[in-house]
């Protein structure tokens, strides 16, 4: 039991930091199956795309592709993981870094709120929501409620 | 033995992730409850804080009010641990993000030390030290000692 | 067995947050010694070096220490660990901060991958390659392949 909750732990640190990785090498549908089939992944100011052929079209997308093309890194900072069985809430920080002259401007900060699922497959993304955090209620809001050292939702895989 | 010592770091990683959206919701009573009742919070530059009341004030002052109401995001980096029983030392960095015209500007990228300590409540930070990377001697020491892979201090609860 | 894993993960992780630390306080052999004896760093745009003392007289070198004078902050990501047995392999982003002005700029953000091995001493770097994230196919190559699970080299100590 100790044991399985460290490896479930360390599972979801893992699939949320191969995000970035992949998404920076272009992998698109490699990034994509870090979502459960029908996953879902809210990005503020773009729109929901639900499914792993959304999730990859919106990488394969000219935005996505413009920015790796021209220097990027999406990087993620350390996660809070809330586990409750085959389910689990992480909250982590993104930054995308994009060159710029000689150095690089941190182009996109936001607070993402992360719904995780045990599948067959292991541990996979049913939401993902991220929210820029540029001042709005809305953004500050997804950080809100940690304080709670667990959450007694049902697994939900559907927003 | 074993497994308590991947769980005593886990709940330490887990208390220091916390910070940042904690600070960054505007929970700043949940951000001062990672401390100890008499804990302390020194902040290069602004002051040093003791107790939960102290430091839940400095985040509902107006310097920090105005970053996170602005955009902000207080991300801290992995930390290195280092545990010693009911007492523990570890090292971050952490950047302060601020919204500023299109981007996010690097407002403060610090050093930190934290000594933590095992409670009835858990894991709890007795003591952080922050210290802005400007060059200083001051800083690059906080960093220091790192290759050791143990301290033998007794618990410090106090500077 | 499965403690071994996670034990073996976590001294990986500590590894590498070591680095940061123990390069921004001048900490030129205790960074250097995180490698093997003979371990190797590529860095892009500046060169490879091989061994502890080269890798430590770079950290020694006026590039690196202009760099932490003048305030700076080299700081990891959470790494993407596939573990082999007595070999791993990494991935992380690094992103060195440089004091400018009132604020900091990200000055280099890059890939890097990191060949690790179990040795007496335990964990060591036997490789680290980092690529700035200029938008040049070499960098984002160092990222990919990582939908990947596990990789079924056999321990790599020289390139």
């Amino acid at each position: 039991m100790r044991i399985a909750a460290l490896e479930d732990r360390e599972a979801i640190r893992e699939l949320i930091a191969r995000y970035g990785p992949l998404a920076d090498a272009g992998d698109c549908a490699g990034a994509a199956a870090l979502w459960t089939e029908d996953g879902i992944y809210e990005v503020g100011g773009f729109g929901s795309y639900q499914g792993r052929a959304a999730i990859q079209a919106l990488l394969e997308g000219e935005s996505h592709q413009g920015l790796i093309h021209g220097g990027a890194a999406h990087v993620l900072s350390p996660p809070v993981i809330d586990l409750d069985g085959d389910c689990a809430i992480a909250h982590t920080y993104s930054i995308v870094f994009r060159k710029c002259g000689d150095n690089w401007e941190a182009h996109r900060v936001s607070a993402n709120l992360w719904q995780l699922v045990r599948t067959d497959e292991g541990w996979k993304v049913s939401r993902r929501v991220n929210r820029s955090l540029d001042g709005s209620e809305e953004a500050r809001a997804l950080n809100s409620g940690l304080a709670r050292l667990s959450f007694n939702s049902a697994c939900i895989t559907k927003p």
